[in-house]
């Protein structure tokens, strides 16, 4: 049976900006698994109802189901031991950290510099949604949250342990790329293919990181589709 | 042979707030190996100067000697195995992430808080070349330097990811802690001893995380001597 990975995309089906989904990408990738990324919109509930909730990534291998990027990570583990992304004992509760890394001091600045571009980037039917779930979620609105100066600030002092880091070291996992890696490049994908914003100074070591990511298995990430690819991708 | 390390000391000599010292006392208390620590002022270059550098931590073992908080940890591991602190391949590999993230994310908002207290527990031998080498190095005076206020606003924003973390595990290392946890416990060591500022609200999951750190091991962070336990440790 197949394997596919239900795929956030954008108002181009082939723009594809989840962080998370971009997780998922990655770690398929390191284990040299093959799959199919069926493209998602925020709207399309029912094509995922089977899994019980209503976000992605969801991977379908097989008869199995399995949602959440970290759970997923899990899941590969388990069922595909070769290539160990978590791994096991304090590899894997290391591991953890570099989610909440990701997605409690990277992401709010990336999101900041981005909102307005990620906003642009959504399908035409998942605007409404959208704005509705994320002005919530802020108690503000987009155009209030979307601050490029004040999501740089933010970026850049987050930055700091990853500078560090990739100052003495080619990936945040030593010489080799792994699952610490995967858990934060999503956020850099999520603005390399929704915006045409310049994140990181290109003498930043998280710069030369991240190219170092972008050529990873085959160029998944170079390759991605942009919205700065898309004829009249900024045309609202 | 003995076990010493030389640990810095501050104006009375049971004043012990180095947050790389400590990172080294969690580590051997973790390994259960016995030392002896030795009282050391900034200026006291020469007791120090068989190591070939001039900071502490400096720990003699028999016929060895290690500088560096982390390299100490590699040395532990490598001559007693027990009870791994950094372990091998990818756990090693994450376990570096973790002090880059105590040094560049927290140690910043912890020193702007703390600044003029630390300043106020040195030796008086050594104030003077306190001031001129931090000044130095951070381009102000330390009264520029000191502002509370936006140290607790840079701190409150680096704590994110360890908020995520602790709300799930009560260590950062998951049920037990380990390197992890005494590589960022030093900042708050550094704190606790040298100033009575509150850096952590007491609902936060640092604070319940501290807590549990100050009891570790025999509560040797608990038990340590504070500026606020001295008589006239506030006076000039």
């Amino acid at each position: 049976m197949g394997r596919k990975m239900f795929d956030l995309c954008g108002r181009d089906e082939r723009l594809r900006f989840s962080p998370y989904c971009w997780r998922v990408k990655f770690a398929l990738a390191h284990k040299g698994l093959d799959c199919e990324f069926v493209p998602w919109k925020f709207t399309d509930k029912e094509a995922i109802a089977f899994s019980d909730q209503s976000k992605v990534p969801v991977l379908v291998d097989g008869d199995q189901s399995v949602v959440d990027s970290y759970e997923i990570f899990r899941y590969l583990d388990r069922v595909y031991p070769d290539k160990p992304l978590l791994g096991d004992g304090p590899a894997a509760e290391r591991a953890r950290f570099f989610k909440f890394y990701a997605e409690r001091s990277l992401a709010p600045g990336v999101m900041r510099t981005i909102l307005m571009d990620v906003f642009n980037a959504v399908h035409p039917d998942d605007r409404e949604y959208f704005r509705t779930t994320r002005e919530k979620a802020f108690g503000r609105t987009l155009e209030e949250m979307h601050s490029p100066s004040q999501g740089l600030s933010m970026l850049d002092k987050a930055l700091e342990p990853m500078r560090g880091r990739l100052e003495e070291s080619p990936f945040l996992e030593g010489d080799e790329a792994g699952a610490s890696d995967y858990l934060v490049v999503g956020a850099f994908m999520w603005a390399r293919v929704a915006s045409a914003a310049d994140l990181i100074s290109n003498a930043d070591p998280v710069y030369a990181w991240f190219q170092r990511m972008l050529d990873l298995h085959g160029g998944i990430g170079r390759n991605a589709t942009r919205i700065v690819d898309i004829d009249g991708g900024y045309a609202n």
